[in-house]
């Protein structure tokens, strides 16, 4: 195996994300709703394990004005970025809320909470009291997933003391109102239309603020899911919510997202094994033929599914290989008997993920979602990104 | 929820790591063998995912003068912590062995690959005759993973190459040959005892250096295994290696392992759930009854296994409480109906993995291995060290 891999430098396997391809993405969902729509980015768990530092200047270098993260760790690690990026103005919600003794922090670095319960608000209101100023801030609704929101008693309690104009409401400046879509990308589910149906019924009794309830499920749903502003996550990263599942005007939908992810790695070693040979751990794959394996530098310590042992597979020179047996935490073994040793040779690497093998593909064949899949992308993999040269130096 | 978490800071859940449990572990583990076996520490996957150049520093002051890692990558961050350390003189050895290019870095890091082919040792043969002075390496051979290491018919070119003294061998200086069991933690798989039975004969047709064939199981399995060197990954991270599914003396050995990681998350809110409420995305949970529900700040890409919805459990004042609906990419929904709301207010976090819900059984519930876990854990949860201190200033 004699190819030079200059890419690969001192690791085992590359990732290359394609900030174009995530700026494409973010304009064709900016472009399903209307003018006065705006169209928020979700960069929270790191921009969905690809980099959210590189990833949020191109985008508000595209326009993009208002990005979620979930931790107060998360925001000031993007504020940090955004700033540098000549974007100080965008707004940094983050989703997890204000918690105790992170008061100042959120002063210091001008993140947004958005508040989930009444704890928060009144905590909110407390410190909006003391500084005489009201704090801005994201009112969540519950309106069908039981895990962040406020829920109907609060719901009733908010709506009464905006109707009284107490001292409490006073204190805090709501921004937005949102709830979040429990499964959009359902069709099937009529979960997303009763959401709906609460969601403007709760819009008429609070405070007219802006209003937000599509994430990008409910952003490919149409108009009605729209209000003010969309909150797109998973489609940025080029894929469809519904994954490889897909139904009536989806599988047209994924094809206007560009995939912003290719993973390749090394090729170990190639090596031959005898019919009757077991391949990795626990011999859970034992050869029929005299063979040829190639070991793979990626295993699930890089985030490559352990549950793909045996069920996934790889490209090599154009054409197609199976893992064979265990993946292991550095490495998998791939069955390239069928393919000329001259051509994983010349290869020199598998790519892993890519046009061959589709993010929803691989997610199916792992048994998860493509979501788990990107975030669980290890820090191990070399990082290469492509495009997005003339907004990382601002716009 | 008026409880303060300051050790949580700006993030929503905490990893603490034992680095005193490690050592402990490692000290166990040098017990089981003979006074003049080395043994060695495998700290690939930046330590099974818990921070290498913390970890080894440790390791090095109790004794451990040899360690595994997979990459070059990993083994530069290695070499410069342990330099750093005061422990410059330890053996680092690189796994996936040395790949074009990457010939002056080992050099210059001082690091030691592992050769798993004729190509490699070739290579390698070639740089030692240019310099005049053979090059350290390990030789590993396959004895039956079908994944890395010399195959049947390169051990034989091996063997006459040796037994001839030709000039390529003279370039290269073995200092180990080694093997990888494939099923150690299996008492039932006659996989080791015929692995054995190769390795031995193997070692007899071999340069007369010193010989490494136990990995965690393997040092487990007894004297016969040992040769000159123990290889122990998992079990210094407190994991035995047969997980969840012991026979035999298995369940005393765990018992010699001391857990080296808790897992910690902030409730970020607790909340009101009727009968018939849907819990989390797709409402794969129905709330069956008047309910209270604690989200807590951890998901799938902090490394907590999405396959653990409906599944899993964790621990909140002392009491155990069931994960009900999906894993979020975020954050979990615990049912805490059964617990006291002043409980669950006053402990203000869960501990999802700990003394009441050990790695394996996490493991066992989400359909996989302890080692996946740990080296899933991801960038977002705070890490906090404990113990190790006078190690980490130099012995």
């Amino acid at each position: 195996m004699t190819a030079h891999l200059p890419h690969f430098g001192q690791a085992d396997s590359l990732l290359s994300i394609d900030l174009d391809a995530i700026t494409h993405n973010w304009c064709t969902l900016d472009r399903l709703s209307a003018p006065e729509t705006e169209t928020a980015a979700v960069v929270k768990a790191d921009g969905y394990g690809l980099g959210a530092p590189l990833i949020a200047p191109p985008l508000a270098a595209a326009g993009c004005r208002t990005f979620f993260v979930m931790s107060l760790a998360e925001a000031m690690t993007l504020r940090a970025a955004l700033a540098e990026a000549g974007f100080a103005d965008c707004r940094i919600f983050t989703l997890s809320g204000i918690h105790p003794g992170q008061e100042d922090d959120y002063a210091a670095h001008n993140i947004t909470p958005v508040i989930n319960n009444l704890e928060q608000f009144q905590r909110l209101a407390t410190i909006g009291s003391k500084t005489g100023s009201p704090l801005a801030a994201a009112l969540h609704v519950d309106t069908g997933m039981s895990r962040l929101g406020f829920d109907r008693d609060e719901v009733a309690w908010l709506r009464k003391a905006y109707d009284g104009g107490s001292d409490t409401t006073q204190a805090v400046a709501p921004c937005l109102l949102m709830s979040h879509l429990s499964a959009s990308e359902d069709l099937d589910d009529v979960a997303s239309s009763r959401q709906l149906a609460d969601f403007t019924a709760l819009r008429g009794s609070l405070p007219q603020i802006p209003a937000s309830l599509a994430n990008s499920g409910g952003s490919f749903l149409g108009a009605p899911y729209h209000f003010d502003m969309t909150r797109p996550g998973i489609a940025l990263y080029g894929l469809h919510p519904a994954g490889a599942d897909m139904t009536g005007a989806q599988p047209d939908q994924a094809l206007a997202l560009q995939p912003a992810v290719t993973w390749q790695a090394r090729i170990l070693q190639q090596r031959r094994a005898e019919a009757g040979d077991r391949v990795g751990y626990n011999g859970t794959h034992v050869m029929t033929r005299e063979s040829r394996i190639a070991t793979v530098g990626v295993g699930y310590a890089d985030g490559y599914p352990r549950s793909l042992g045996n069920r996934a597979k790889v490209d090599i020179g154009g054409q197609s290989a199976p893992v064979v047996g265990r993946v292991s935490m550095d490495s998998i073994t791939v069955d390239v008997t069928d393919i000329d040793q001259a051509v994983v040779d010349e290869a020199g690497f598998a790519t892993l993920l890519g046009d061959s093998y589709p993010l929803a593909e691989m997610a199916r064949d792992a048994g998860t979602i493509g979501y788990e899949i990107l975030t669980q992308l290890g820090q191990r993999p070399k990082r290469r990104f492509k495009g997005g040269q003339k907004s990382q130096s601002g716009a």
